[in-house]
């Protein structure tokens, strides 16, 4: 795929103004980018009626082109979430500067005293679908990272992530600090995204955030690292010793809290010898919802059992699993379920399945925890707790710039530590080495 | 470039034993890995007569193919580099294991525990090229932080590599470790390191260790992420404030300790307003050293003068310098040499002819200092220390697999954290998300 001239020219500007940019955010203090962030938010607010009715003429063009309602869902913003915008900023703003700190100060027998002191990536690309919010979000905490940003949001918000684009350059301007800081990618041609993605010289890292299919095209493309994951498979397994009680509120909680997300789970591992006593009274849970259990063999004939022939609407949720069912991210009131013979055969079913992203047992048997704990090789790994944790905000990191599968650099959810890199720093009195 | 179908299907093997013996060796425990490490340096001191009798064959062969002195060195095994081979497998069971250790666990707002507990990468690949003890050394350092590792030597080693990797897999079959552990890649045919490079389902990372025209082959062909780093154009500046007696030490260190390393200084910058005191009794050192000065003009004609007309040997050493020379590793007893007029210049001049290796600063004034440590963009910042110290045993890592200037996952030397991850470990007792 060719990129056509003009484009490649533009991103190269694009490109080159980020690169110098970041040189000079990574030396800004902390209170020019809170003030800056605190000046985006009063831009965003004080101009949401500019904000809503460009969002309307992308929302106009978006039905014209026939995009479903979940699409439209995504794009729209509402007052509501204009100032939810507005709060992230400051949010952000109240987060502590990760910039500049010096930890493991240590001193060694030649007498220099070596340490690590953090500092920005540099230049941080983001790929993004619908939601215009992404806009103010991304730009915030790669700003408070001492990251210059190049923002490509989809081509049917590029009306709303213009005017939320004037918001944050008034604030940046108000703080000293370069517009360049962050850019817009303003262009529909979606060739600019090639040419992000090959644009090593300029930038350090790319997040892609959306689904699967954008996921795929940016990893198929890119020359650059990225913050990312692809799926989540999550899997929550009820052991022998769990306590029932607690098993039927978490497997209940990891699926039925939020089906759309990507740490709802999508498959439940039960221990044989527990299931004839948790799966009759979490199926009825599950089928007074509305979700359809895809089931291996045994589990489904307890849960049929359980039913009985006058619960027709009910079973006709209850089916059988394929082999492609426990890969599969369902995003929907639909659970895999299929019960394992011992610990053993749970981490096997996780290691073949899963998607490395988050993974929870229910025990009250320490060593078994233990076992989960350090064997299960994703980013999250839970004991007694709703796989829905996973978030960088109910880690306490503050806010995220999405969650990466990946291992090197960041793994689980990343915030501002994640957007950073520790350097070497030695502090020495005129030591040679000899 | 394609691959024949019999190495494809070869290193496709070999790919899926290393992932295969990855999830056993996630797991292995300290005391095993140790044991391994023991063993292996107990056969390699037994094997001294073999080892060396392979490596004369490797040597014969090099000569016949007319390789150069420089080459048959870093070939070469002596009785006293098999000895140090097994102190380094000794010294790596010595450190402590980076595996399953968790930190930073807090306490959060929902009850839920999280911390963060960390563990290996996985695969990891390392391509080198003539120096066998690297097959020892990486090995080590890959096994003790629980990585499966394929290794490629250059094929002028391969009869050392093999009876290197023999005394290997000897100390993994005595600890009760998959001898896939640790695996040769055992082909003369040069299509197999492209292979290599493009198995990212089974390798997670990539470690060149050579020259920079291997690391540059390495970076134009990869599809997985790297710990490398390709020049060490390192810097030292001396400020005007700097202590006389310590700036000549640490320049004079900093240039002369070693001319062939990585972190040898390439380029001395110095403040205009210190350069008639210091240059002359420094350029007195380096021209009695044979080191061969390229300087910018001023620079230039403050030694000459200092030399006077009688000196006809030592001025033939010092030269003009070409813009290319400011960004050349010379890796040889030549420096560069150029007058700032003040701290701005020198950074300015670090980040366009500097390549993010080493950098260091020596002066007594401590803002100085503090805004070189800040804004020098490079993997090691010094204050009033010689750039030879960066490295991984002087910083106390223990060992090291490799120095990165790349930002992502590791920056500067890299032992045995900088090749696991972390992942988020949480601890609940029953907790869902509301």
């Amino acid at each position: 795929m060719s990129t056509p001239t003009d484009i490649k020219l533009y991103m190269e500007d694009v490109g080159r103004r980020a690169r110098a940019a970041a040189r000079l955010l990574a030396r800004a203090d902390t209170a020019a980018k809170n003030r800056a962030l605190l000046a985006m938010a009063a831009a965003v607010r004080r101009e949401q009626t500019v904000l809503l009715a460009a969002n309307a003429e992308d929302i106009d063009a978006a039905r014209a082109a026939a995009r479903d309602a979940a699409f439209i869902d995504r794009l729209t913003l509402t007052g509501k979430s204009v100032e939810s915008m507005a709060q992230g900023l400051e949010q952000v703003a109240a987060l502590p500067d990760p910039v500049g700190e010096i930890s493991e100060v240590r001193e060694r027998p030649s007498g220099i005293k070596v340490g690590r002191m953090r500092v920005p990536l540099g230049v941080i690309g983001i790929i993004y679908e619908s939601r215009p919010n992404v806009t103010a979000d991304a730009a915030a905490l790669c700003l408070k990272s001492g990251n210059a940003t190049i923002l490509r949001g989809g081509s049917e918000s590029i009306r709303s992530n213009r005017s939320i684009a004037r918001c944050v350059h008034e604030g940046l301007r108000d703080a000293g600090l370069p517009e360049d800081a962050v850019q817009v990618v303003d262009t529909p041609d979606r060739s600019a995204v090639s040419e992000l993605l090959r644009m090593n010289q300029y930038v350090d890292i790319i997040v892609p955030r959306g689904g699967k299919s954008l996921i795929e095209r940016v990893m198929a493309e890119s020359r650059i690292p990225m913050i990312k994951h692809l799926d989540g498979v999550c899997h929550v397994y009820i052991d022998e010793s769990a306590d029932l009680a607690k098993a039927i509120s978490i497997a209940d909680n990891a699926k039925t809290q939020r089906y759309g997300t990507c740490n709802t789970m999508e498959c439940l591992l039960v221990h044989e010898k527990i299931a004839a006593r948790l799966l009759p009274p979490l199926a009825r849970i599950y089928l007074a919802k509305g979700v359809e259990l895809r089931c291996d063999e045994r589990s489904r004939a307890i849960i049929r059992a359980e039913l009985g022939p006058n619960d027709d609407a009910a079973s006709l949720l209850v089916k059988a699993a394929s082999e492609q069912d426990f890969y599969t991210e369902y995003l929907a009131p639909i659970l895999s379920l299929r019960l394992v013979r011992d610990l053993d055969q749970a981490l096997d079913h996780i290691a073949k399945y899963g998607s490395q992203h988050t993974d929870a047992i229910v025990t009250e048997d320490e060593a078994c925890a233990q076992r989960f704990l350090r064997e299960v090789d994703s980013s999250s790994v839970m004991v007694n707790a709703s796989t829905r944790f996973a978030d960088g905000f109910e880690y306490g990191l503050g806010a995220e710039i999405g969650i990466s599968t990946d291992k090197l650099h960041a793994r689980g959810p990343v915030g501002l530590e994640g957007l950073t890199s520790q350097k070497f720093v030695v502090f020495g009195t005129g030591q040679i080495r000899t």
